[in-house]
């Protein structure tokens, strides 16, 4: 049992309480207690194996990443200031087609540290060997939710979309029950990805009971596709073929019209808002403040090293508020606790795990992160979730819990020796 | 003499070179060697006083914030998420007409803090109590040009213009040739201070050589406000009345039409250009490219704390390059080598520096910024301006040099104990 006391705690509770000399208490992977310090200390100080003293600190939900590719970090900054195509076909492509099992490995464990040390808890992935992912995120003790890739073009991979069907059944097997791992399904595109394999993943996700990923109307391009191809924009596709449920997750959805976010509303699917990465490839701007209108549930990502080039939640909170304000010169959009609500709360439920995680309550996963607010660009403290989304910044974080585990203490990853993970992937470069 | 070697160094120099395995020397206030380390160390190993090794570190120029209102950093997270008008009249001014001498010489110290501590080492500030400002930075042994606000309404400082003026010329008198301050004339903006105003601000620039920084084209309703009062657009008010010329600084800008930039481009004014309070406040998006395209020099500033909510002008590269990316759907655009430039170099050449600051070469000021690069997020390292713009975060600084002097080291500043000035502001709030 482990008790954190005197600290402000952030709850992201149906009130959005904030607990000023707050406490919480961890036993096994739930959070068994919270509430004001001086009660959980009465009840809880004798019998806790360790105690936190909060002071100066707050601690607020892990944050949910809900949209990634996480060995993409090994090509951090490697190709900038060019569109998608450029960018994909001349260089992310021809290099990441080199990238084989220990690539993977490596690049995901550095994304999961990096992840781990911005605050993140858990994570969607969506790229290639999945059990490289799920090794690393194991070895570390991170939550995620992992979709292996399906196109219908040859991949570094595998040759056939019959063999990417293949590969995700045996990860499903392979992690079927598992405390930390979910298996996902991820057709990739409309332009990779053909409708039938789409609702043959939609099928498999459905047999099995898991989320469905794939990225939707990213660009104007890919709309274009899909009304040459289709005679239909990507949602209607999508919808006329059962592929829309509160079980789906649409990375991007830039290019929306009104009927596509109610059928999106309608359908109870999530969209994981990547802004950064829209905005670095200069993809569009999704129409947040009206999918919140229409009751869509809106969850963050940080898509890929690649287009971003980091993976800070806390960051992208603070950009997805900017965005919005500035592209509809309202200031009153995107306030900051709808977007911490979108990098928390909404990002649990979107993952179907909004009973898990997502907000710090009595017997949700103990998924925490605590961070230091004593410092001089989080001083003085007029509003705390102000400070959350626009003032402070992912090496705030100090210490991470994951499913009731301390994962990171004085910023520092306790299974992993950080150091020989960055000589290695120096090497692998 | 201190050796720093061993080192990656970001120049900022014409040809913009990065060198590798690179060493500085610094002599007294100067940049007095930098090239190869072996090179460098061959002359000056034996010589020096002090070595710094730089294995896995990079140097830089100290960042250039070239508009901000130090002591508002009193109101962090004090007023989010409405209109400026709303902002400013209900909240900000109310409060912050209660500030006096203690509470700006305060709030500036906690900026100067937040600025050395995210890579920050010049600074111009326009506010009031301009004397406790220079006070704060020579404290710490920051370098700033400090601006009186200028208003013909009555302020918390002093009652009339006249009394404005009467200040402001006992700034010039007392920091006239000092090292680390100097003083600019402030007229505030269109709305509060009149043209005849800007015409005697700017005489008294003249006549001692100083800038004159500004607010201009903010919002709509300013260029409004100059159409009704003038018939005049403000850069056209202003150009006409001899006010715009390489002594002038412009902040925001967001409004100008394409007469507007080619105007600014022929007088040489500079414009500081401050996106994340232009987005927060949702004021609007200053047209970059077509101003960079006829050649208008653009800085960086943060604006003050209230509207952004931090100093970090690593940020601030980082939001500069997605807005204007995503802003005209063009990703090519705003590239980072464009952002970075802004920041520095740009930055210098706005307050008239750029023979003494702005970038790393012999004989220049030392003024510089090194980060530490061996972290998750900046690992591996394909592209070193990149990274710096895209990747990083202000507390990847580590050490911070200005005019020869270490200010701070292992992110802990020299001069000042911080938990005290930090206990303070929580006294004052």
């Amino acid at each position: 049992m482990i008790l954190i006391k005197n600290i402000t705690v952030i709850t992201q509770n149906k009130k959005r309480e904030i607990i000023k000399n707050g406490a919480l208490v961890i036993k096994d992977d739930i959070i068994n207690a919270i509430g004001k310090s001086n009660e959980i200390e009465r009840k809880y100080l004798k019998k806790a194996k360790k105690i936190i003293d909060g002071k100066g600190l707050v601690v607020m939900p892990g944050l949910i990443n809900t949209h990634g590719h996480l060995a993409m970090s090994l090509l951090r900054g490697y190709a900038d200031d060019m569109n998608l195509e450029e960018w994909w076909m001349k260089h992310v492509y021809p290099i990441e087609s080199k990238f084989g099992r220990k690539e993977v490995y490596w690049g995901s464990l550095l994304a999961i540290i990096e992840m781990i040390k911005s605050g993140t808890t858990c994570f969607a992935d969506f790229y290639y060997y999945e059990d490289e992912v799920a090794k690393a995120a194991q070895e570390i003790g991170m939550r995620g939710i992992l979709g292996c890739a399906i196109l219908d073009v040859p991949t570094f991979y595998y040759k056939t979309t019959d063999s990417a069907f293949k590969k995700t059944e045996l990860l499903i097997k392979k992690f079927k029950n598992n405390s930390l791992v979910q298996i996902a399904l991820a057709p990739h595109m409309f332009q990779t990805a053909s409708i039938e394999t789409y609702k043959k993943s939609k099928e498999m996700a459905n047999e099995n009971g898991l989320l469905l990923f794939t990225h939707t109307s990213e660009t104007k391009q890919e709309n274009d596709f899909s009304l040459k191809k289709y005679k239909q924009r990507p949602i209607e596709a999508l919808a006329k073929n059962n592929i829309l449920d509160e079980k789906t997750i649409l990375a991007h959805c830039c290019w929306l019209n009104k009927k596509e976010i109610k059928t999106l509303a309608q359908t109870g699917a999530s969209v994981a808002h990547c802004p950064v990465s829209n905005m670095k490839l200069a993809s569009g701007i999704m129409p947040l403040q009206e999918m919140l209108e229409s009751g869509v549930n809106i969850s963050l990502g940080t898509d890929g090293v690649c287009s971003n080039n980091n993976l800070d939640m806390i960051e992208e909170m603070k950009i997805t508020a900017l965005l919005h304000k500035v592209s509809k010169l309202d200031p009153n959009i995107a306030d900051a606790q709808t977007v911490l609500d979108m990098a928390t709360i909404n990002g649990a439920k979107a993952l179907g795990l909004e009973n898990e995680i997502g907000s710090l309550e009595k017997n949700k996963k103990a998924d925490l992160v605590i961070l230091n607010f004593e410092k001089s660009h989080l001083i003085p403290q007029h509003n705390l979730i102000s400070h959350l989304v626009y003032s402070a910044n992912g090496s705030d974080v100090d210490i991470v819990f994951i499913n009731g585990k301390m994962i990171m203490e004085n910023r520092k990853i306790k299974k992993i020796d950080e150091e020989k993970v960055f000589n290695k992937i120096k090497k692998i470069i």
